[in-house]
């Protein structure tokens, strides 16, 4: 199932524009590009309504976000949405200062996202901070363990209910959720998050999925989820003793370059809750 | 003849003031480095007419355009063409937006470019939305093929003539033209167009090997653009089972960083039209 | 006792909060996730009051400044001072532009540094341009040499001393001062000059060693440079004949990721003047 969601990727090269962060910016457009889509990046008010009208998804990450920025991500997100474009909100830093959270629930009230992606605690942030989602039980763990699995699930399910969006929350366990159903995704190595940039690649490998795979949004989300953990895995069994976080960070992609259907099939370790 | 021309930038280590996008913006100044130039970055009105004067010459990309950028391109334009300066314009997604076409056009109107280096769509985009260029026919196939290429080297003779600058347009096949004569170049590799920045990388190496070689400046962009293509084709050997597009991403940049005059003489492929 | 300082880092994981420039970011990201710090970027008014707060320490860069990101220099510096947070700052292009040179000294008069890294020339320009340091006698030659080295060393001390911070001016010899002593080191290769972003990713490097080590500042401060310049060595050893400058960028951070504070106490070479 999650083989046939990258194939479509490769057969249809969905074009994605990221609104997205410079810390990270290079290793997102190349590994859009390992999956085989294709990246388009713009920032500027007067260029993004424009830009994202030729793509098939937007993809809107605050992790370096400016008055400019943000102003580009109201536009773009309402023409992605007039468009029925697939849109997904990255709210990196959500909870870690007033603009990233005001901003973060400022999209979520405007824009109407098919995913919205992040860690435990950006997450909970949003669930507190937004109108949008005021009264949602914020009341989870700090990180998602076995232990508190299914409160975890039940948030995210929670959330994706209040907020209409497929609600991904990344860590060692991955949750990926709608308001019935709970994708629990076990991928990945903990190495990942000693390298920058592996949630931001995530996000714009979501949008590539969701674009490709229109009519199964939630399983093309986990899919993404699922191959980017495997990109993790496969990368690091070509790791030599002296190699470290920057050449990960390369073999990752180099990784999801050569990562096929049934690649995906065989090493995805999910559960559905 | 191509050999002299790389030897000639290892030899004057040519700076190079680049007002570039910030997606392809490290693997550019990296490229440069490896080519033997020195790169510098500035892209705020009040500090370029500074960092452009010191500078041999100016790269001016227009891939994650702002306002703000857009006013330090004008500003630096003008400036490096007072000092005699090489100027050189990439005008990414020009065609796909009106405010990426209207700056590329913009810019043309007011600076005196030595070479504009895009792909067809550009180059095409611009032919089409010039005022400076209203006339070219612009009508060649959208993609440079050995069926389409005595019509596509005239396209890019006829564009030169028009604008004064040589005309480089890349892809599968390479043309780079003035009004007069067109190399046809057919170094490196389709899975260059599976990274990011290749392009960006080739529009700053091309300024760098103007400025190294100021008396020959036709031969140095086509010397520029075969040893980007070589460094792609002498990168891919270096190429493990395992390696994909973000390993390439350095291989290739490693190649430029090995290349010799004797190396580019050699392995250079072209033909004159 | 340089060991000590990096397994401090690896013990504290230090917040650091980096206003950078956007050539080199993603690599000073990997460079302190590689030495057992954490990065945020955060470069708007808006957002750096907030992000500088919850962070141990701050690395000013002014690579690619901007009038918006100068604000931003002054309002976190303002309150990382008022937190007694380590602060940084890495004079990129002083003496290259006014604007650089003006945005540096102006940081120095109103922001309290605890170290200001630079090249001997952009170090120089502060000497000169600085009413702060107006006296400071910038006659010393452009290259840090052994035949120079007493008078460059004299020269950081007395600018350490009108200043009252942490000097460090690295390159072939790298010298760390404070008004009575200097640290003379002698690590790295000449092949670190021909990466960009050695020096970004140092300057961070050194805010993360002096917030895991505040006790120890100075010893901290040459530890980082230490570190950097043994990585440098240390993943050379590791280049194949193919590799070129894009490699040795990974090479370094991965050497960064491996290295523990045994390597570095036998790898470090330096002299207290």
């Amino acid at each position: 199932m999650f083989g046939q969601c990258i194939d479509n990727v490769r057969k249809n090269a969905p074009l994605v524009h990221n609104i997205t962060n410079y810390v990270t910016v290079n290793d997102v457009a190349n590994m859009l590009l390992a999956s085989g889509g294709s990246p388009i990046m713009s920032d500027e008010p007067d260029d993004v309504v424009d830009i994202t009208s030729i793509c098939g998804g937007l993809n809107i990450n605050i992790g370096t976000l400016n008055k400019r920025s943000i102003e580009a991500m109201y536009l773009a997100g309402a023409r992605a949405n007039e468009l029925g474009h697939a849109v997904l909100l990255d709210p990196v830093g959500a909870g870690a200062s007033k603009l990233r959270t005001d901003t973060a629930t400022g999209l979520m009230e405007k824009v109407k996202f098919d995913v919205i992606r992040g860690n435990i605690s950006e997450i909970k942030a949003l669930a507190l901070g937004s109108e949008t989602t005021r009264g949602v039980d914020a009341d989870v763990a700090d990180a998602v363990t076995d232990e508190w699995l299914d409160s975890a699930a039940e948030f995210a399910k929670s959330l994706a209910q209040k907020t209409g969006s497929i609600i991904a929350i990344t860590g060692a366990i991955d949750l990926v959720a709608d308001n019935i159903t709970c994708y629990v995704i076990r991928n990945g190595r903990p190495e990942m998050g000693r390298i920058t940039g592996t949630g931001c690649q995530l996000s714009a490998l979501i949008t590539a999925f969701i674009v490709a795979n229109p009519d199964s949004r939630l399983e093309a989300a986990a899919a993404a989820v699922s191959a980017m953990g495997l990109a993790g895995e496969i990368g690091w069994e070509h790791m030599k003793p002296e190699d470290g976080n920057s050449t990960y960070r390369n073999r990752i992609i180099d990784a999801m370059f050569h990562m096929t259907g049934e690649v995906l099939d065989e090493g995805a370790r999910f559960e559905i809750k």
